[in-house]
């Protein structure tokens, strides 16, 4: 029997990847996008979207109420989100939220709601399974090698640096590994920032290359070894496979999961 | 309190490396070396050992009896371990032992005898701490992502294609991944064994070069990303390293372990 | 002064990138293109190609007659662009072809053909400036280096192994080491296949796995170092980089060079 | 006929390996050493040095006169090492020297000196070939790649950040690369140093961690593409191939070479 699949966002780049995704997914079958912009109208009338008659609402309420489905993914915006996943919810349709914007209260409310209902909900901050398997590997690592470093590669058109990926890992490194200050302490850089960014000790670096695309690497180091854990992302097809997997995992759950890791790990 | 180690095999290369790493380890005591070769001399008298006055048994009944020790490290060849281990147990120093080289029926009678005894007992056939590791990890994402090649990496002096390591990491993702028959259905060597081996549908490939100690790549790939674990070994401290945690572990012990990975994760 | 282009090609996945690359650099001018499906009309009927009308001819003669350029970037097949780059140099038009297809007779043909006319003509196997360069530096090393390993890694839906790039890259280095057969003279394969593919002596590793897209390693070992040359190639845009070049070049040039190396190492 | 060879130096860590490598090749023939300390003495006599009768020489004046030799090896410090390689020279002996300390005049003093007399002088400021190679392609590189970063990888009891080398190999591309500031124009650092040092506008990273011995990857990167030349040192023996290198060159030139690279690259 497939798996009843409704989309919200379907004009975005992750949203019209997700409707191909679900469309050509033998297991899944499309069955409603919710789109403020064109109601009434179908899948088939948006271009870069599959040639289906789906029909299309701008109203959540009115989609859930009127058609019947399994899971709600959601790819809007946080603000929107909050909205459509306590919706789906209510019309026990297990949402698979891709977000890291919302507060803690609002996991909370969405926590309660599902474990009530006992019905799946799954928060994904992060949906390429091989980005959250490095940071949960680097975590376990820590506990046994306090020494660590993070390299961190993107194209030359990203902003920020260090990127949130590697600030993320940094954090749950933190959580398990014994406090240090790495490196030797009386250690000099005759150029400044050589030695990178400090975070509670570790350090990151931020390496920015045209033709690169999205590349991470964490590093321990213990007398005689080295361990290594690389991610290397080249497209968004990383993340509809993370979907598709969480569109199959929700189905299973009676409550609320926060991060891909805590399903991940326990299967 | 200092944990008081005896060490069996302490002109081997990995055993004179025991011998000072617990020598220099301010946590841990050395209290006598089992030595079939120097019986009635002392640790100084060996060439390569720490000046200290530390007495050597060639009968380790004699040793175990004569001694108070909380763990005994052994790093002789298991034909000799075996016996030196059970010996171990009936006088309560706790056994860690770095061999792949016990027989089933071997492990079951100390498993029982250690568990009767309520006494740790550890058995590494790896002490690579970063190794084990490794291995661990590439068993956890098999899981996820069925297609992986394994890369290993050695000094043109080894004579086994694949390593050992190689083979033990392949088998262990095979219980976890779903077989798979990798590459393209037609794929087509036009150079016999560029795809190099297959195991279980999987690619091993081993690369041999001068100035290559030993290392290991694990490569997992789906669409739009891959994720790979790589550990480099340089030398032997790393084997040390696991040792000193073994010590340690095997003191918390109230049975047999075998394999470092089963304290290792679920610390 | 800007440099004015025509290319053959406009439909192909290489040739609507090269016609948008040609189109947006500010030292170029597109003034043509020859396909032989869309006599008459222009660049901007075309789906996939900017908006600007620009003439396309069916019959290169014409195009080459009455369109006035300074050079002629061929992206059709071997078999028409010979004919193409003949013709071209006959209207004193610089030829950039991308092939590995023409024979030797007709390389020699060509060269005879744009020495005489002291006109540039640039025949290049292999855009990717890394590529190449990779290529140049193993052969290069290999005269210093005579161990050496090659990996390639693709996509797995590649259907040959081991890679074009990978065995040109053999050859080349085969000019320059000397010849040894690597490895331990007495290693055994207890898995077959697990050394690679020999070529003289060397190994050669083909990697397939889905995400990856056409990466290549070529490893030098001797005694306590290795140098390791890496070329990862993400898309297309690698080759348009090249191509820019070429079209810079062949401005400069007073006759054939086949092989972009040979530009590049002169420079 | 075999190459005679007189090293100064032969206590210190470089000079017992250049000593060992030198008696153990076939082609080379260790007349006579030259220390400041064991005058009178014999090779066999000093700890760690192979068990030959070979004399010790205190006055390198006195060494020179008596002993007929092809080759002096100079593994002191520059301020010896400068009077050693002259008077040398004086004596028809070709001087191999691995430094970096001598000044620009003594350099030229040399130069004149070694031409003069029509005798080999070979000055190595790094003797490790894949090093030297590495630096070398790097700079060739940078012509076609203005986009380029470079990580070092130490042990963490090395001091200074960034290796002397990481600045040498910026130094050399800046000769060749189009000044460029790499990276977006308005990136930010959320935490200082994450994007590295910065010098020219090119970045360097330096990672330190326990295990890691002497690497260093210098990564360009272009549309669609990267470029990767990465070294490896695991050990001095690197070195000893260099010196065997230099020696069997030393005999073949007719003045003096300031870098192994103006040999390497001409062959």
């Amino acid at each position: 029997m497939n798996i009843k699949v409704i989309i919200a966002g379907p004009r975005g780049k992750m949203g019209s990847e997700a409707v191909n995704m679900v469309y050509h997914e033998a297991n899944f079958e499309l069955v409603a996008c919710i789109d403020r912009k064109n109601n009434g109208k179908q899948v088939k009338d948006i271009e870069g979207l599959p040639d289906i008659e789906i029909p299309i609402f701008d109203n959540p309420n009115e989609c859930f109420q009127n058609v019947n489905a399994d899971v709600f993914v959601d790819l809007t915006i946080p603000e929107i989100g909050f909205e459509h996943t306590k919706l789906a919810l209510q019309y026990n349709i297990r949402p698979v939220i891709g977000t890291t914007g919302f507060t803690k209260d609002q996991i909370t409310e969405l926590t309660y709601l599902s474990n009530d209902k006992q019905i799946g909900c799954l928060i994904a901050p992060n949906f390429a399974i091989g980005a959250v398997l490095m940071m949960q590997f680097a975590q376990m690592a820590a506990k046994f090698f306090p020494d660590v470093e993070i390299i961190e590669k993107h194209h030359d058109q990203k902003l920020d640096a260090p990127s949130g990926t590697a600030i993320k890992t940094a954090e749950l490194i933190m959580d398990t590994r014994n406090a240090k200050n790495q490196g030797h302490p009386e250690e000099k850089e005759t150029l400044q920032g050589a030695r990178g960014a400090n975070i509670d000790g570790m350090r990151i670096h931020s390496m920015r290359l045209p033709g690169l695309v999205a590349h991470q690497e964490v590093a321990f180091g213990s007398s005689g070894q080295t361990l290594t854990i690389k991610h290397d992302s080249y497209n968004r097809q990383s993340f509809m496979e993370g979907i598709k997997f969480a569109i199959e995992e929700v189905m299973l759950l009676k409550g609320l999961i926060y991060g891909l890791e805590n399903i991940l790990l326990n299967k």
